[in-house]
């Protein structure tokens, strides 16, 4: 990327497939991102904002004066403008409304005061909406007057609303299309239409969108006036977005947002905030081990055994997480269906338990001959046990957290395993020392 | 849910919120469902089958005869039918498709005839072409003519063809609104329109509507005729069963459809499928630490930090993993660019690695006291160490994972723990049995 040959920049950026762009300006340095975006034409870096996820267009954003962002963002509808603007600081969000068209402002404004994952925070301020008293064909013709306007719209739909606003129904485009234009407009309404609240959370609206196929829904306040449109695309985003991020916490990434551009030392520190607990959280499972160090020191072959132990059982445990998680996410399980769930993965558990168990106690038996007999029995026993009790709280936790509204996932975290380590470690080693025979007289 | 009062039993299903529905119907047993369905007149059924996920409603399918089947499948879009009827047994689809409107069957079996995750698979039959050389007029006037017929569609665009199919330009339906009628319908079409080819997959689909705001897209086939429209609905549905597949998978349940209402058995044996070679996996770790016995026969210590150190190496490991992930979604990162993902990673891995390890070092002498110093160095070296490699290993496999066209999700998987495991037994057991002192003589 050089920075002397201004059209040819433009030209390579307008070239480039979304993709590519966002690679190529998470490679720039700060100072190379500032100049790019200052050095080209308002249009060309309305493009890019565009095209760019949310947390990159922001940043370009805070990197130019305030006038030239309102001009970057004025192309775009004002619920993407809102995102936009609400990541920036107070001063710098306050500078670019300043600068853009005032009614534009006054909707971002309000639309920024709603929470941002609810209906109110993800609705756009373009809609079309009519009196219920106006004929299709008043419609149509304002339609096509200010078509040039409406175009700038994502249409499928055109509301019908009472006198004070309050949401009468909904006439989808293509029956516009399909009816002659005599009648009132609200003959060819859909009446009583589905809508959501402008408080509505982003569950609520996965739910309504899961069950309907609008495309969009309108969205009105409390006193049933409409006030907004939320897109379907918008809350998938949204939900997209709240997905990814449960992702990267379950890999342990927990403040969500690290890309490799990013100095070294700022990710290291991100990871260690996840790993620096967990090292904790390792040492009370270990303390057990400790405990025990007489036991070990006389049968040493139980050293092999648990890092197996420990690894078998937060897998079993996590299969449970998975199982619980899809049954939730496709509502074959209620929350508060724990002791159904436990009951179910105890079965499991027992069967997979005594399986497992079995095997690993055979192959210690392999190891170790018949003396050692009881050292495959100890380390089966344990496997077994603690494999039910793995999938016991994997299958539960995500619904008990689902139940006080926290994030399933969660459930596959260290914290599950800690227990599980430490329920492991203590069956096998206090087994062990059950069957130690007495030390030998010195 | 009692079969004797039969509209009783219809206003109940009507009644339900469609997650109640999946969720009662998944508590039945085999025998129960085919009851149900089968007392069921067949519209109730069709109503059953639009709502359910796409598994419970082919198992419904499955248990009624054909003419009834093909009664419930009647009202759904092609994509839908198809969907359905390629899940069933050969015999069982073709019964139905025998007993299908000829047409309805005809289409269906073209779609069926394409790869599941392709455009071609993914797409529906039912969408508006019109030939470049109409009129508005004529265009809006079939339109109205055969209203009750397209308000099946989910139509959002027209399409304007050339003479022998070929895709000339897409007319969007608010521009037919907004349009006055005497043009010809080529005149107010998008020319160059953007499309998909018959043949491309669930990722490049992906890619497309990313970077597009339409609601579905043309599909071509390699002569540039249209041949049906994909919708962004059912690229969205088919990415987010890919990636809850994903999810299970990284939760070990392979098989990918496990519901607890199947017998305990069934779901044992299904986890056995990943556990079993994960305990082999396992023993192969465990036999650097059986290798070492001797050594941990003579500082048990080494006992409490192993199974540390296998847990700390897995969370960075993973933390590496889901970083290259969303990399990758975001497009932040090609899938050649190991090298570049591989210095990043040391970098942190260096950091982060002799943080923990010093922390672990020191813990690990403040147990021991003086004498026993170099344990803490030996165990903190180790940990550092195999933070680097397990950085190493998480943050390029899924670059590979992805060149290979396989799933990057299943770097997190429990093979590159076992290379984890393994490099991290090495490091402290071998470094242990340097540091030890000779054997005092007895």
């Amino acid at each position: 990327l050089e920075v002397n040959d201004l059209s040819g920049l433009q030209r390579f950026v307008y070239d480039q497939p979304a993709g590519e762009m966002a690679r190529a300006i998470s490679r720039l340095t700060d100072e190379e991102r500032s100049q790019l975006i200052n050095i080209l034409p308002a249009e060309c870096g309305a493009y890019l904002v565009e095209e760019l996820s949310v947390e990159q267009a922001s940043d370009l954003l805070a990197e130019v004066s305030p006038a030239k962002a309102a001009e970057m963002v004025d192309p775009l509808p004002s619920d993407a403008q809102t995102d936009l603007i609400s990541r920036l600081d107070d001063d710098e969000a306050e500078a670019i409304l300043r600068e853009l068209d005032p009614d534009d402002a006054y909707e971002v404004r309000r639309l920024a005061s709603y929470e941002p994952d609810t209906a109110g925070g993800l609705m756009a301020a373009e809609y079309l909406a009519f009196f219920q008293t106006m004929s299709v064909r008043e419609v149509v013709d304002d339609l096509r007057t200010n078509a040039s306007e409406y175009q700038e719209y994502d249409v499928q739909y055109v509301y019908i609303i009472g006198k004070s606003g309050e949401l009468r129904g909904v006439v989808r485009l293509r029956d516009l299309v399909l009816t002659p234009g005599d009648e009132r407009i609200d003959t060819i309404m859909i009446r009583n239409p589905t809508f959501v609240r402008d408080q509505d959370d982003l569950s609520t609206l996965e739910q309504f969108f899961d069950a309907q196929f609008f495309q969009a829904a309108p969205v009105i306040d409390e006193h049933e006036r409409l006030v907004g449109v939320v897109r379907r695309a918008a809350v998938e985003e949204a939900i997209g977005e709240a997905s990814s991020k449960a992702m990267l916490r379950i890999g342990g990434i927990i403040a969500g947002e690290e890309t490799r551009s990013m100095p070294a030392w700022s990710r290291a520190l991100r990871r260690l905030a996840f790993l620096a607990p967990n090292i904790v959280l390792n040492l009370v499972a270990a303390s057990v081990v400790a405990f025990y160090e007489p036991t070990i020191k006389r049968v040493t072959a139980l050293a092999i055994f648990l890092p197996i132990l420990s690894d078998m059982s937060g897998c079993s445990g996590n299969q449970a997480v998975a199982v619980s998680m899809r049954e939730l996410a496709l509502g074959l399980v209620k929350p508060n269906e724990v002791l159904r769930t436990l009951w179910k993965e105890v079965m499991v558990g027992l069967l997979n338990g005594m399986i497992l168990g079995t095997a690993l106690g055979l192959v210690a038996y392999a190891m170790r001959g018949e003396q050692f007999a009881w050292i495959g029995l100890v380390v089966g026993a344990a496997l077994a046990a603690n494999t039910v009790i793995s999938v016991a709280i994997g299958g539960s936790v995500p619904l008990l957290l689902k139940r006080i509204k926290m994030d399933p996932a969660m459930a596959s975290g260290p914290i599950l395993t800690t227990i599980t380590d430490l329920c492991g470690f203590f069956f096998a080693l206090y087994l062990a020392t059950l069957f130690l025979p007495p030390l030998p007289p010195d």
